[in-house]
């Protein structure tokens, strides 16, 4: 058999592995019957320097012939780089919140030498206490690297100096990085040497932000299939999560009855086990 | 008189100010009584509402009209703003070359947690070793903030940190942050505090790129008015200055005779005392 090579995001070739796309389609939840359709169907139309890209909206359109829900589930990456990234912050605290943190959005806080937005500060069960940065990537693809790294520790140190110097009160025993994307290598030796978590796309392995949203179904409501004002205004109403939608709240802030039915009829096919 | 409000580069409005205008042409050269010709001019048809760009614009014009020479020297800031990020950065070590620092540029250092790519390494003629970030800002409206402030100090610190461990032969005494842009307030407290060397536009007061740049004639060959692929070509072949246009150089890397003694034209108009 001829070899195909792939083009891959950043231009590197690789050769076609059909495993690659059963695994895929397996995480977004097929079967694996359905997994193996999925990709003898793909192995037969692909070609030489045939783009991931190319490859990513195949397997999307035939994920959704076999099931639509798969579909959505499969669309969650890019549900998330569509939030603009302010609501990417409400977002991941929502999520926290799902994990048992308590948290604050968006404090103005002291260091030593200068003031500090913080997007979230998240308590843990041990009464630790988290800063967490929020780096929303509209390109999901582009990796979080080594500056917003460095940016955090910088911001870290500066808030710690200045609790210890009296001028603020919240006593910061780590850092937190959560991105939509996944981290470049510098970004991860650095973070680990400095003990900075990091939380992005399948990273850590098992504990990545799809996991911890996948594991409690915590979808953001942009994954819906609706226009674009519609999602709006439930997020300016502050339904940030799927499990949020309520008819009684959806007619509340003004949306029609027949678009009520749709949208709560993707989060049951979505949300159900 | 009826009032009239100027609306500014990020949305604010302020009162349609003569004496502005009047600074702003003397600054790019113009004396005095240009300057205030130049002022009634616009005056007269300046009308509510009128962006800064559009007397920016007006300005340029009609320096244009009183001094081909002025008009380039006014078009300093967007030349800069023109210029490819890496170009920036050998522009920048031709400038702090010229005020006798000598540089390195572009290197791979290894801090104690991770290797660092250090933009320029400069050595004054106290024989210290300065650390130099350049950040240009296709904008060049937009301010250089806090984040960039923080991620050149916690560079630094792992760069002196690997230094102690002897993971690396650099022993930095200081930072230095060079951009064509405005600082923001957060970023110079914060650099202030840290003694992070800031020079950006018009920052600090007669120290700033601007000054630096005129002060020397060290105009960047992007200043000239001619095609972008001309500029490209003398940039391949490392002409970055004014100053370093030469006829031989130019006909050697195969630009045409009358184009050379058009770009050799401007440069006198531009240079000349």
């Amino acid at each position: 058999m001829i070899k195909i090579f792939v083009t891959k995001f950043d231009g590197r070739k690789e050769e076609f592995q059909k495993e690659k796309i059963i695994n895929t389609c397996i995480r977004a939840g097929a079967s694996e019957e359905i997994a193996k359709n999925i990709a003898n169907e793909i192995e037969s139309n692909a070609y030489d320097g045939i783009t991931t890209k190319e490859i990513y909206e195949m397997i999307k359109k035939l994920l959704e012939k076999y099931e639509k829900r798969l579909s959505s589930i499969y669309g969650l990456r890019e549900s998330i780089s569509a939030l603009d990234p302010l609501i990417f912050e409400v977002y991941i605290k929502r999520i926290l919140e799902n994990y048992n943190y308590v948290c604050e959005y968006n404090k103005i806080i002291n260091g030593l030498c200068v003031e500090h937005q913080v997007d979230i500060l998240a308590r843990n069960e041990k009464n630790e206490l988290i800063l967490v940065e929020c780096k929303r990537h509209e390109n999901p693809h582009r990796f979080c690297g080594l500056d917003v790294c460095l940016q955090v520790q910088a911001r870290f140190e500066d808030l710690k100096d200045g609790f210890q110097k009296g001028l603020n009160n919240y006593n910061f025993t780590s850092a937190w990085i959560i991105t939509n994307t996944k981290f470049s290598e510098h970004a991860k030796i650095y973070s680990n040497a400095k003990k900075i978590k990091l939380t992005g796309w399948r990273y850590p392995e098992n504990e990545g932000l799809e996991q911890l949203i996948e594991r409690k179904k915590l979808y953001p409501i942009s994954i819906l299939k609706t226009k674009k004002t519609i999602i709006q205004n439930m997020f300016n109403n502050g339904i940030i999560l799927l499990k949020e939608l309520e008819k009684e709240k959806l007619k509340e802030i003004g949306i029609k009855e027949s678009i009520i039915n749709s949208l709560l009829k993707q989060k049951e096919e979505i949300i159900k086990e």
